[in-house]
This record gives C-alpha cells, sequence and structure tokens, in this order.
C-alpha cells in the first residue's frame, strides 16, 4: 500500500490496541503512539511501526484515528504542546472514537476545520470482545462525505457503522445510549434485588421479565444478580467488562449535554448520583452490574 | 359439561370481558358478575348467565375468576357483606387475575384456606389485544399442585403460565416488571428527547439504541417519540394503551413491597414520584409513554 494508507493511531488501551491490531490484520501501514511504552511494544509485535509523540505521526500520517479515556485527553492530544494540529496535513482525516463531550467534539471539529482537515466524533459501542472481533458499532458524527470516507476504515474494525448526522451526533447518540443503559441497569438490579426479597426465585423473575414489558438489554443479556446468567462479570464477581467508573463518566456526560440543552433528566440525573456514591464507595473497578452488590450492601449495613 | 366445569367470572372491564369471553369460547358454562349492567348484558349475549353478586357466583361456581382493579375492590368481593367468602363451597379454586398488593393477596389466600378453598394470585401482562386473542402471560403464585388445576383455566385465556412460586409471588412478579417498565419508559423518554435536542434525527436514535446496550421493550416495541413506531399510543396523541393512572398505581405496589421488605427501589420511587406528578398534571388517561409529551412541556414551561 502506499504512505497515503499509512494511519495513525493514538491509545492503545483496551479498546484501542484491538482495533490497531484489526487495522494491521488489513494490512494498513499503522504508525502508532501512547505514553504506556508496553503498549507500544505490543503492537510493534503485531507489524505497527512507533513515534514519540502525537505531533510526528500527525507529519507521517494522513488517516489519524484516536482512542483516548475522556475529554481533557482529547484536548491534549490534539491542541497540546506535543498535539496533532501542530503539523497535521492538510486534507488529513482524523477519526476520534473516545467517548468525550459532544461540545469538544464540536470544537476539536471547529480547529481542524481551520487547517483544512477534517475530524469526526466515532465513539464505539460493544466493548472489549466486540473491539477484538472486529464487530464495534461506531457511532459518527460530520458530513456525509467525509463519512463514506471515514467509513472505509472504520469497518475494517466494526460492523456497523452509523451516521448519526451532523458533527456532535455521533457523541450525542453514544451518551444517549449510555444514559438509558445506566438506568435500565439499576431500574433491572432493583428489580431482581426486590424480587428475590419478595421470595422469587431470580432465574424464575428473570424469565418472566425477558418475556414481559420489563425486559432490556441488562436484563437479557446482562443480568446484574449472580448465577442469572454465567459467564458475564455478575457471575465472575463484577470482575471485567465495564466499570462503574466508566459509566459514572459517562452519565456525567449526558449530564452536561443536559444542562447544555435545558433537557430534564430526572432518571438520568439520579442514575449518575447513584454511580457516583459506588466510585465513592469502593465499586469504580468493578463491572456497572455490581449496582446489584451495591443495592444488596446498602440493605445490609441499614 | 358438568356443573362441576361452570366458571364464576367477576370484573368485566377491558380485560375481563375478554377474558372471560375466551372461556365462553370454549364451552364452559360462565356465570358472571360485574356493577356495571351493560357489560354483564354485553357477556350474556356472548352466551354468559348472571348473578347478582359476588356470594351468590360463589354458591353456584367452585371455579371462580376475579379480575378487578385494585386491592380494596379484591378486598370487598372476597370479604366483603356480599363477598365471595361467605358462601364459597369446599374445594373451590379462586384465582384473582387483578394487580393487587402482594400482602393482600397473601390474606386472601389464608382467609380461603380457613374455608377449604385456595386463592390463587394470578396476574397478567399483555394487554387489552392479548387478553382478545388469548395470548396473556399469566404470573401464578401458589401450592404446584394447585397451579397444574389452575392452569387449566388459565391456558384458555393466555399463552404463557408462569408458576412463579408460592402464594405472593405471581404479583411479585408483575409488580417487579411493571416497576422495571416505568423506570426504563422514563429513561426511553430522557433518552429521545434529550437526543432530539443534541440534534439527534429520532429514527436515527431509535435504531442506534435498538442496536446497542441501551435497547429495551420502551425503546423496540413501544417507542415513546410520536413517528418513531406507527400504529401505537406514541405516535396518536398517546390514546388508548396503558394509562399513567394505571402505572402510577403499579409503581405505588411496589414501593409497597419495597417498603415492607426495606428494599432500595431509588430509581422506582423517582419513577412513582414522575407518574404521580404526571396523574395531577392531567396525563392520568393518557398512555403511560406520554413521559415524553411532559418532558417536552416541562421544557417549553421553564
Amino acid at each position: 500500500m502506499s504512505s497515503e494508507s499509512t494511519v495513525g493511531f493514538i491509545g492503545l488501551g483496551n479498546m484501542g490496541a484491538s482495533m490497531a491490531k484489526n487495522l494491521l490484520k488489513k494490512n494498513y501501514p499503522v504508525i502508532v503512539y501512547d505514553l504506556n511504552t508496553e503498549a507500544v511494544n505490543a503492537l510493534k509485535e503485531s507489524g505497527a511501526t512507533s513515534l514519540g509523540s502525537p505531533v510526528e505521526i500527525a507529519s507521517k500520517a494522513k488517516t489519524i484515528v484516536t482512542m483516548l479515556p475522556s475529554s481533557p485527553h482529547v484536548r491534549e492530544v490534539y491542541t497540546g504542546k506535543q498535539g496533532i494540529l501542530n503539523a497535521v496535513q492538510p486534507g488529513s482525516l482524523m477519526l476520534d472514537c473516545s467517548t468525550i463531550d459532544t461540545a469538544v467534539a464540536q470544537e476539536m471539529h471547529s480547529l481542524a476545520a481551520k487547517k483544512n482537515t477534517v475530524y469526526m466524533d466515532c465513539p464505539v459501542s460493544g466493548g472489549v470482545v466486540a473491539a477484538r472481533d472486529a464487530l464495534l458499532t461506531f457511532m459518527v458524527g460530520g458530513e456525509a462525505g467525509d463519512f463514506e470516507k471515514a467509513k472505509i476504515i472504520l469497518s475494517h474494525m466494526g460492523k456497523n457503522i452509523v451516521h448519526c448526522g451532523p458533527t456532535g451526533t455521533g457523541q450525542a447518540a453514544k451518551i444517549c445510549n449510555n444514559m438509558l443503559l445506566g438506568i435500565s441497569m439499576i431500574g433491572t438490579a432493583e428489580a431482581m434485588h426486590l424480587g428475590k426479597k419478595l421470595g422469587l426465585d431470580p432465574k424464575v423473575l428473570a424469565k418472566v421479565l425477558n418475556t414481559s414489558s420489563g425486559r432490556c438489554w441488562s436484563s437479557e443479556m446482562y443480568n446484574p444478580c449472580p448465577g442469572v446468567i454465567e459467564g458475564i462479570p455478575s457471575s465472575n464477581n463484577y470482575q471485567g467488562g465495564f466499570g462503574s467508573g466508566l459509566m459514572v463518566k459517562d452519565l456525567g456526560l449526558a449530564q452536561n449535554s443536559a444542562t447544555a440543552t435545558q433537557s430534564p433528566t430526572p432518571m438520568g440525573s439520579l442514575a449518575h448520583q447513584i454511580y457516583r456514591i459506588m466510585c465513592n464507595q469502593g465499586y469504580d473497578k468493578k463491572d456497572f452490574a455490581s449496582v446489584y452488590l451495591f443495592l444488596e450492601n446498602m440493605q445490609k449495613s441499614s
């Protein structure tokens, strides 16, 4: 492949490392950067090259994927002293797969446009297994023409590539989804816990919910009550999965957007507070289904 | 059929009338009672006979189905001056399909047992269309042997007949389901409304939710945002369907059970309060998906 096809990849966490590997599998030359040198070395063993900063990546690659933990990291990687935008080549396409504030995504897009480049918000849904198997869903915000170019790259890392609308709408869709996810996970935990206290067998209750109008992804695929579904974090002491700390971050982004648009979100706000309390009580590294355990513990101590 | 097969049916509302008709279709002799004489006359046209009180029904039928609006009605029909238990025949089977307080169901069961009869809680899920088409789900609480007898009758009115456990667990399963339903409906309304304010097309957002972890019955089958799904109450000015007034009743039952068992249900409690406010603001006869409209109106007036 020509050097035009080189992809810069910044952010090699659990998600990013798998995504970069999937680009390598499709024979793209990939140049990586991460603060964590172990993560960089692992990618080099898979065939990537590396550089010492985002700005160096930007001078070598016209397609750049970023997969970072939160808004401040994105700001630093794009606009910091060693940031991408200091050396980005005109005509470059930057695909930011991080889940961040809609307003920050819009700001990055504006700054990128001043350099005759395109920044698109492309947050993902699906978790580490979907990242490994290239089965992610990408929610993309930006112009239709740019979306077609983005899709070529993203389709090597995911299965559903959805154009959500103008810049920022990818992030908007992601935080709306995760707000509803947080709400329905806590709701499922409350219903399962109450049912158990009322004498119901958790498996029987799950069966009733899943054939009735209470069913949701959290009750069907990720039931928070231990033992109802094997092979998921709730049946493994809430290890692995999607940490409560990440959920509280996403619910905080939803609250920022709700405040900016004066949208009432009473349940979203309560979900945010519940996960914040959980994180303060030591649940931050546990899977977010551990809200079931939190409810049990809250009862015991009362 | 012998007179042993006669079924007494008390409570001929939207649900009960259809359920009684389905028993008539299976050639059961059905004796009906309701305060509403129009409802009684409609059933007589379908082949039922009628009597003037629950106590008279109890003296003629050893299988009795009750389908009543709430706990006080059940108490009156079973234990009132003209109540079933004044004349119930030993060996009778009483199937109460009403959605009521778990504690009231347990009390009725105890009183029935003193007369050498069986009272079972058999609340339903599925709504008026499922009632008409005999596709209801019955959640049944009681002894396994009694369940087998109940199933013979209930299977003429429903498709899924689930034995939930001992007396009261049918009601428990029902209120856990409806609590989760109320929570996820409000959550879906908040997410759809926030997304729209953030510039997302509601149909695109629904598609993202329904292929992601936010999906739930309310987003997939009963989306509260007008125009996303045709042929449901949200696309018909929230007419028909399941009224907010009924939802606030069920959420109140969940709160009673949560208090009785000291189970923390923060989201269930907030859902109850939101539907209570809605009912006080005139949404009680509108379908419960009208929480979307309520959020829109709360924004406009702020």
